[in-house]
């Protein structure tokens, strides 16, 4: 598939409000958007560092994914995204090399990207997103 | 401090010659180095993804902190690495922040670059690296 860069690392927290804190104090990174993802059931916050994003997930709800994660491994990094290009095309490529996809096709998410999810157990334990930008 | 990019992500995998075949035949990246480091009882593969290196963890001892976290996590994202200037600085400034640090001083990490780790209970449960290339 041939990623140009990874598009974001997405990290759980319980709260954005007390998370961002430190990556705006400590790191110096600025916070530059927030948006609710209502089918994810997450609240996001953005940060940009060289060519990646960090992606803050805060649970909305106690039946979140986000939420069972936590309550599982505790807080910390959730997922990697790679940017890909042609993401209908890779997905193809990727299921007919026995990789589980969690999704079959595209599906919409934050900052309007095309994505889908591999399964963490094709992919030594890193749940892998896969992200393209939508063809203006 | 306001890093520049992430530097690596570090993967904790059981065996880098059952975990490498993922990265080059599915996400079509190129492993362009394995190094062993020593004193942290690991063996390293190294990918590169854009700004930003894919570094493979594989213990080469039952008494490694990557053999620890596998027994109890499973194989899967170890730490994020920000690459960072004045990597001495950053670790006055992030320590007057009451920020824990795991290492006071930076100290040598694979590829020859200074390096110091924050803990995670400071960091939200992200394990996190600084690197700095050193001056020539």
């Amino acid at each position: 598939m041939k990623p140009t860069h990874i598009e974001h690392i997405g990290i759980a927290v319980k709260s954005l409000e007390e998370a961002i804190p430190y990556y705006e104090n400590i790191l110096g990174l600025k916070c530059y958007a927030i948006e609710e993802v209502k089918d994810q059931k997450v609240k996001t916050a953005f940060f940009m560092v060289g060519q990646t994003k960090i992606e803050l997930l805060e649970p909305t709800s106690d039946d979140s994914t986000i939420a069972a994660f936590i309550e599982k491994r505790g807080t910390g990094v959730h997922h990697i995204a790679f940017a890909v290009n042609d993401l209908e095309h890779v997905l193809e490529e990727t299921a007919q090399k026995e990789i589980r996809l969690i999704d079959q096709h595209p599906r919409k998410g934050a900052e309007g990207l095309n994505i889908a999810f591999l399964h963490p157990k094709s992919t030594g334990g890193v749940l892998t997103e896969l992200c393209e930008k939508p063809q203006e």
